[in-house]
């Protein structure tokens, strides 16, 4: 029989209620004919609640223990989601992540599954068994210990599976009904998309848009997985959602699908910096090891021999940025200002169709000029516009881009 | 280094600073030179709110799921030790049962522990690691699913853990700091004992007195554990807490070691029961299908061709009982009538004393005689005599049996 994955989120799966809803569309597949893997999250909070002790134990903790601890939530909800299914008389039994066993690296609380062998699973779908539930989020490192994927990490417990099992699709149950042109909250013309290219979700899910982990799309398009997200609060046709897919698949798009947007970032400049080879090295190496997360970078031959160099990172890094460029100035590094802009925000847009055809950037641009809005940098890929703008602007921005691209209509 | 077994329940490791306040009673232990394994219950509280919901989910539900969900609590606690325990500069990680493995037989929710393989604990003490945390209750079946042993069923790891690493001791940490002559509430007389042996223990522990699992003493029993029970709410020095060892590392001891007690009992009689062959295989087997656990037994001749057949229940199962007998009565068996009394409590002595020393019985008798206490029903083992008497009269017959045989004063 075919094999179909289905993941449910925290919230999907909070209480013995919600419990039993998932269950009952568990059922509609089963009864459709398909072999079910249903990937479960632990009960929303619980994990929450499990990593604040492992926080107050022991702020440096021992990521092998933090594991074993944390793990423990989605064992609970999968025993109890097999329990539901069997009391619905559908043959099931759950599996944590040791027993598949769903192998992975030993790089504990940040793992990436390496193996899933489906030898268990099939044998006992042989026997009869129509549900396999996993507790997502987890799996076996080649030391013998409980490893987890990173917050997040069950739906990319669900698309590994889905690319090891050859399901037919995998299906991402949440609390949203799939992927919007832009958040609905700043603009009511925000349209769900019906399809979108795994490209252009990577793009989104990085910028902010987080309906899936970052992760689990790569893994869906290196395996060409079909990934569908969609709610688990309403009635589900074979259309709901949006399904994530290889591009070929989607014949008509907009040149622009969506419209992302971050809102709390900082851009910082150092001005007069030494333009040697390795600068750029010691500069990003320095805030790496800070912990900051830098994402846009620019740099511009300012004068002869010295160059300003500017980049955005999350609002809530800007001291420890401040402080580890300033403990290694006249040392390390050489440069005469730190500027920092705490006041602006992140806005793109994104599609595929950007690679076919020219003229995007400048629609933009010209776009946001209308408005009077002053962009402060830019950075470009294949198929994203990203621009720095005062934070002020917004909602604006993401507005007039939504109509500018007329996103609010299919293609 | 010589290895200790501590083990704490749920009570004792029930908030992080009582996780904290456990994990400095091992500091104390590992200071001395043992390498120590620690077995530990869930947090209180957590295994209820776990067995409640697969309750409501599934009255009749899949043992094997009730243990995946309801062994979560101890791998919490197991980590959060680990992890304290490290924060304390103490090298210690945590085992699941399925890791260690401790290897039960496929007895899902009461399975019992057939083997437990030492190697990787001892290959991690060899490497300087001082205390491995183990989750208690749990184990891997050889059908590779986690299994349970039972309510209770952390003592028993505790001890099978002592026989397997040959410890110098098991302590059991608890609520209360020992086993005492008999309860404290009913008598102010009451005296912690210093030692206890096994066979007085598991008498004991079965008529009422819960410090521990039956199943642990029989271990420690069969395996020459010295078992010693202790309160984790007290400064404890070496010879804190209660004993319970073979008896012939007691030097003195009472002829009667404790007074037992079990107030909600009921007697139940029939009347006029064809004595015959398998007659009462066909009554108690009637009793153990419809889940009545029957204590005390006895049988009279009354006629010729006739007796009557006297037992004792639990009061909360008489229902029960009474329909399992009305069932099969004029079918597979004949009686004239049914007689319940549930206003009985059963009294018992308990000593290993009594073995040496006649007389013990007959002053228990007159004890109850000269206090106007009438005995309903008197059954004896070896080191134990037991009699049910009237409920009104329980907590006087303890006092005065207590007096006695002068159970305040040590032998």
């Amino acid at each position: 029989m075919p094999v179909l994955v289905m993941k449910f989120g925290g919230t999907s799966v909070a209480n013995l209620d919600r419990i039993r809803r998932a269950a009952k569309r568990v059922g509609v597949e089963v009864a459709k004919g398909y072999d079910v893997i249903v990937i479960v999250s632990a009960m929303s909070g619980k994990t929450n609640e499990l990593v604040g002790w492992v926080d107050e134990i022991s702020p440096l903790y021992d990521a092998r223990e933090y594991d074993a601890v944390v793990s423990s939530g989605e064992n609970v909800t999968a025993g109890l989601m097999a329990l539901t299914l069997q009391e619905m008389d559908i043959p099931a039994r759950s599996w944590q992540g040791w027993q598949v066993p769903v192998m992975t690296t030993d790089t504990h609380a940040a793992a990436r599954i390496e193996d899933i062998p489906p030898a268990n699973i099939m044998a006992k779908f042989g026997e009869g068994m129509r549900v396999a539930v996993v507790a997502g989020f987890q799996g076996i490192g080649q030391d013998g210990r409980i490893t987890t994927l990173g917050r997040g990490g069950s739906d990319t417990t669900a698309v590994a599976f889905a690319a090891a099992f050859d399901a037919e699709r995998c299906d991402i149950y949440t609390d949203v009904d799939g992927v919007y042109t832009t958040d609905p909250r700043i603009t009511a013309k925000a349209r769900k998309l019906d399809k979108i290219a795994f490209e252009e979700m990577l793009e989104l899910a990085s910028l902010g848009a987080k309906v899936l982990q970052t992760r689990s799309v790569e893994l869906a398009m290196r395996y060409k997985v079909k990934l569908r997200v969609l709610s688990s609060f309403e009635e589900q046709s074979d259309e709901a959602g949006t399904l994530v897919c290889d591009e070929e698949e989607i014949m008509e798009s907009n040149v622009v699908s969506g419209v992302a947007y971050s809102r709390d970032e900082a851009k910082m400049t150092l001005l007069s910096v030494a333009d040697r080879p390795g600068i750029a090295s010691t500069i990003f190496g320095c805030l790496s090891e800070a912990g900051v997360n830098v994402d846009m970078i620019v740099q511009n031959i300012s004068e002869e021999g010295r160059t300003d160099m500017t980049f955005s990172l999350p609002i809530d890094q800007v001291k420890r940025a401040e402080a580890a460029l300033t403990e290694i100035k006249g040392k390390a590094l050489n440069y005469a200002e730190l500027i920092t802009d705490p006041g602006v925000s992140k806005v793109s847009v994104v599609g595929i169709g950007m690679r076919s055809q020219s003229g995007v950037a400048a629609k933009m641009f010209k776009v946001l000029s209308d408005e009077g809005i002053n962009i402060k940098v830019i950075t470009t890929s294949e198929i994203k516009i990203s621009v720095l703008i005062d934070r002020k602007y917004m909602e604006l921005a993401v507005q007039a881009l939504h109509d500018a691209f007329e996103l609010e209509k299919a293609a």
